[in-house]
């Protein structure tokens, strides 16, 4: 089913049709197919990214080339290079599509506009940027108390579609743990 | 030295000697001894700290009573059991000083009233949160793509005063690794 940015902003706070017109004004509609580059490691980052429909995958090549899944984004979520796009920098990740993907897309300028144009967007972002900060914080301390074991179970109950939808490798990648020991953990 | 929250919010947004004050308003300042508790596991979490002096760890106990250090707090930093700050539901983690500490504190109602009255500060904290968030992830990035040795040095570079104020034991724990492996890495 495909996300709507009005019923997505709504969650958190009511906007008139008005309101959500101005929101809408700020954004593009991309589409992507399987395997493509949002973002490519080493470019300049340009926008922001809602996903509508579709799968992402945010990836860190380390000094030795291993590929390692920072996070996946899907219906719904909001993905970026996001350090990268806020400081205007260049990106030291990837983002690319693990199946057809539809995204709407917000520079910086138009994040900045839509902050200052509508109160109500701050807050919204403001919670956003908040609960991400906290799903974050969330994800360090199953690191920092949990086995490969409990955060595998831990993630599939979290997002039982995410493992229907992306490889048992991308998986592994995901919780730090190497293949083969995921498969002991699936099995 | 001493913190100082109005110079700390102009870092990001300038202030009105007026507007600084209806911000001050919204603050109560404490004062702690070392080992004393801002906040134990299971009750309510009444405030949000931005820390003026001293030093603060952010603990999670886990099933088998052994502690993991979220995070550390020093002057100019913000610290609390931020989920159960926001969702007002009771401490999953303690806040305990390592020092001697004097805080300033804002319970949600006025962080919210600060929010909604001042358009500025709402900019203040989404930028706030937004680094929150990016601190975080480099963590995560940093647990996915780096050895004890690495994170231990990386640490030492970007907080190197913390080395002469907190135990290695907690530095250990903070890392994620046991105390002999860091006696190894820092010898």
């Amino acid at each position: 089913m495909k996300a709507d940015l009005k019923e997505h902003i709504q969650k958190i706070i009511p906007l008139t049709d008005e309101e959500f017109a101005f929101v809408n004004s700020h954004f593009s509609t991309k589409k992507f197919k399987k395997h493509q580059f949002l973002i490519q490691e080493g470019d300049p980052v340009k926008y922001s990214y809602f996903v509508i429909s579709g799968l992402l995958k945010l990836v860190y090549t380390d000094s030795s080339a291993k590929q390692h899944i920072v996070s996946f984004a899907m219906e719904d979520w909001w993905e970026s290079d996001f350090y990268a796009f806020y400081t205007q920098t260049n990106a030291t990740m990837s983002l690319e599509c693990l199946e057809d993907t539809e995204v709407l897309c917000c520079t910086l300028d138009d994040y900045k506009k839509l902050c200052s144009g509508l109160q109500k967007m701050e807050r919204f972002f403001l919670e956003k940027a908040t609960f991400g900060f906290l799903g974050s914080q969330r994800r360090i301390i199953s690191w920092l108390t949990s086995n490969s074991k409990e955060r595998y179970e831990h993630l599939l109950q979290q997002y039982p579609s995410l493992f229907q939808r992306v490889p048992k490798s991308l998986i592994a990648s995901y919780l730090g743990v190497s293949r083969e020991t995921l498969s002991r953990l699936s099995s």
